[in-house]
């Protein structure tokens, strides 16, 4: 690590949080961008995050929190976007300062909905930056069980291996393995389309299927995604890496997940309506379903399980039947 | 299903008791050995196995319930076997009838201990039953779940086609879907391997490793199943396919897994001998570690995870060193 590279995280959730707790063990500069005020401020005089993984203690000489963009932006070279996908247009939207030259890693796992694009995608068409400057990291990782220091694999991917590196070298640590890869299409579209498999895991749950079924439906799933993303850009990938397998199942088993936990709701007769009101928040699977369904009008490729959740999300198809359909498909 | 073959189960556990549910569900007449006499008994007289799956109610009228091995073997045409393999040697010392022109079918997921084969190669070897006569039924599947009515997804693997479609016909139903295909040696490797992985993910677990470590072990696992069960059989087949991925997942998440449970004891600080003795039976894993480690001696593939097992269970080596090194291997 011999350059002086200036980092900033871009957001305030859970996720970013705990970007920010990695970055701190290996740099003495962090610029935090987050939009809640007294956040901010909780943070600089209790050294917690008041909302999110609020046990972890943050050394705030190193931190330079502000409730600018523009500001955190400006004073870093590498900008870690760790913000719901839902949310990013309107962040993006504050910009007032040149985004050329930055380089712009993805912690977002979702696709854009004004765009329909996966984030990569939609800083290199809206933003021209280019893919040599777009990176993503990728888990699996709970960010609960970064908080609790225990041990966490992350995936590092950038076309420019040099930069991937930069940002493995700030993230690694005592309870951090990172691990660097070009697949920047790649990491990140599984890292949506497993949000789509965690609404079907848990509609399948709400519906009464059991852990057999769980079992098949994760292993027709990951056949799927690879399907799905040699669709969208080919090259040599062993989807069985923990950055596509790993992470489908670290979220495809999650009791935690917000996307199995909406599909339970669902699957337990919730409309989709009511079960993001019961829930205070959209899942990133929701609008995944949306887009990736569309995405495969034009690759063709097999996905059963995400046409079936785009029926019950979209269509107002009952679950029971639309999943007993599914169930003709898989194997 | 045109003709009219008998089908005997071997065994009285809970998945010889699902399997002799399922069978039910399709044949008039189901030979059912168990040792116990009774629970022979009881299932005679209450219509429920005491012992496993209580809840299952068996219509009685179907049922040759027998204690002598020789007598099922005998009246029927087509055997599945279903007890612990670490009993099968002794079971099959009982045996005064011949097998050959018997089909015999494996739903034993390990290693035969005297022999250290797979029960395939184990009824090769040791009884000259030509491979064309032997079969493997493999899940993903619980058999509480069957007792549930839960949909399942079984496996059948034969080289002959015939008698593949013939299990499966019989196996078929509302709650359970099956699939053929010629793969027993790489199902059968797959159903014993998976056992080890559970055994990793318990001891995993009781090390205090979380979620996030899981998810990347069983990545690693399935590559490094793959890699095993080539070297043993080279052939083309999906490993991410129900039989290998699908089985290893629903054994390696499930709390309710012997295997998982023994390697939970030995994380948490017990000796291989106290946790046998506390959990009063024998983990097939345990056995399956032993037998792929030697194996794999001959082989040469990369088995970071199946070496770090043997390494606790037989060399005495210390569980929280050795999967510190394990992480190492791992990405």
């Amino acid at each position: 690590m011999s350059e002086n590279l200036k980092f900033a995280v871009i957001g305030g959730g859970s996720w970013a949080t705990a970007i920010a707790k990695m970055l701190c063990v290996n740099m003495d500069e962090i610029h935090w961008y987050m939009r809640n005020d007294a956040a901010i401020e909780h943070i600089i005089n209790h050294k917690h995050n008041p909302n999110y993984l609020s046990s972890v203690e943050f050394d705030t000489s190193k931190l330079k929190l502000t409730n600018n963009i523009n500001e955190a932006i400006t004073n870093a070279d590498y900008l870690i976007f760790a913000i719901p996908s839902a949310f990013l247009s309107v962040e993006l939207e504050k910009l007032e300062v040149s985004l050329e030259n930055k380089i712009i890693f993805s912690a977002i796992k979702g696709i854009v909905p004004e765009t329909s694009l996966i984030v990569g995608e939609h800083f290199h068409v809206q933003y021209d930056i280019p893919y040599y400057n777009i990176g993503v990291i990728t888990g699996p990782c709970h960010a609960e069980e970064v908080a609790l220091e225990r041990l966490s694999y992350l995936t590092i991917a950038c076309g420019d291996e040099e930069k991937a590196q930069n940002v493995a070298d700030r993230l690694s640590g005592n309870y951090i393995k990172t691990k660097i890869t070009d697949d920047i299409i790649g990491t990140e579209y599984a890292a949506m389309l497993k949000n789509i498999y965690a609404v079907a895991a848990g509609i399948a749950h709400g519906l009464g299927y059991g852990d057999n079924f769980q079992s098949v439906l994760m292993s027709n799933a990951i056949r799927e995604m690879k399907q799905f993303i040699k669709k969208v850009h080919k090259m040599k990938r062993n989807i069985n890496d923990s950055a596509y397998l790993g992470d489908l199942l670290v979220t495809g088993y999650s009791i935690f997940s917000r996307n199995r936990t909406f599909g339970n709701m669902i699957g337990k007769g919730y409309t989709v309506k009511s079960a993001m009101m019961e829930m205070n928040m959209v899942a990133e699977g929701y609008y995944a379903t949306k887009s990736a369904y569309k995405l495969n009008q034009g690759y063709g490729a097999e996905t059963p399980i995400i046409d079936a959740v785009y029926a019950v999300l979209y269509e107002g198809k009952e679950p029971k039947k639309t999943f007993k359909k599914l169930c003709e498909f898989l194997d």
